[in-house]
């Protein structure tokens, strides 16, 4: 990007095409992760039961689902909110920060926030994945139930949430790959 | 490494020293992830509890904690098998790989296979992290009690194994920084 006018001749990836592949899947990362970020933080539901009847009268309790109620999907939120930053901020670094390079360095920095990035949603999406399994299976071993089966708009909307999450990981596995690249061949 | 003998002038990287600045925290990754497979494989804890008396006559229940029960463990034990695997070739490339490159592309190879390794063992350690909270302390919006009351060695035992593999985690980050730089001294 360094090179756009009036760089060394034989140098690669001047062209605005160029400039497109290369913010494809940035963007599609960036599409994702949000998604993620905003299904999750929205994710509630409530739900009344029958727990008890004395007599006729049925005793009934509302309980609520709320995805603060699990510490994996507390950071799975964050975790997604600051991929998301991540994704715009190099995507504005990318369009218009022509300037703002030193000797390669930026290209050097941006392939490193990216490779954490990438870790950061790993982490993220692989602690909210197997709550989820928990919260859908349960597990036997520990006595710990199920509770999909009483609330399967939560569990629902949490599955796509973690469904985009990892499809933002592979997409930022794809930029990470491609920033790692980048430098050499610049 | 591609230019210890004979190599261009004015290259960097070629005496021994580097060599091993760059294989120690490698190694010590690689003591890391192995320490958190072997601890994390061979937790096991058996009890028997009270959980009945009828008359005077106690009732007992063995019951057996095992990191098989849990699906988050039993990532964390693979992944970090992996990443064990995938430290001990790269130092061994590194040490006898000299004759493998072809034009710079091992190097990026190592950076990209790194790269996927901190995502690797990042999920799994976070995966297990927020496991093992859940087994700490329970979740009583979901009603799962806790049970690092009853197991508390198997508790301490995957506590141990996750803050291995979280120091795995950091030196894999700086490896993989590290590889992310090298190709461009080169």
């Amino acid at each position: 990007m360094d090179t756009e006018n009036g760089g060394k001749p034989g140098v690669s990836s001047t062209k605005p095409q160029t400039k497109w592949i290369l913010l494809l899947p940035r963007l599609l990362a960036f599409c994702a992760t949000v998604s993620a970020t905003v299904v999750m933080a929205l994710n509630k539901e409530t739900n009344t039961f029958v727990v008890a009847t004395i007599g006729n009268t049925p005793i009934r309790a509302t309980l609520t689902a709320k995805f603060q109620h699990t510490p994996a999907f507390v950071f799975f939120v964050i975790a997604n909110g600051m991929a998301s930053l991540h994704s715009l901020l190099m995507i504005l670094v990318e369009v218009f920060g022509k300037s703002f390079d030193y000797k390669g360095l930026k290209l050097v920095m941006i392939s490193i926030l990216d490779m954490m990035t990438v870790a950061l949603v790993a982490g993220a999406a692989n602690a909210a994945a197997f709550m989820a399994e928990v919260g859908k299976n349960g597990n036997s071993h520990a006595r710990w139930n199920k509770i999909c089966d009483k609330f399967d708009k939560f569990c629902d909307h949490g599955g796509g949430a973690i469904i985009a999450s990892f499809v933002g990981v592979l997409f930022l596995l794809i930029v990470s790959v491609m920033s790692i690249i980048r430098p050499i061949k610049a």
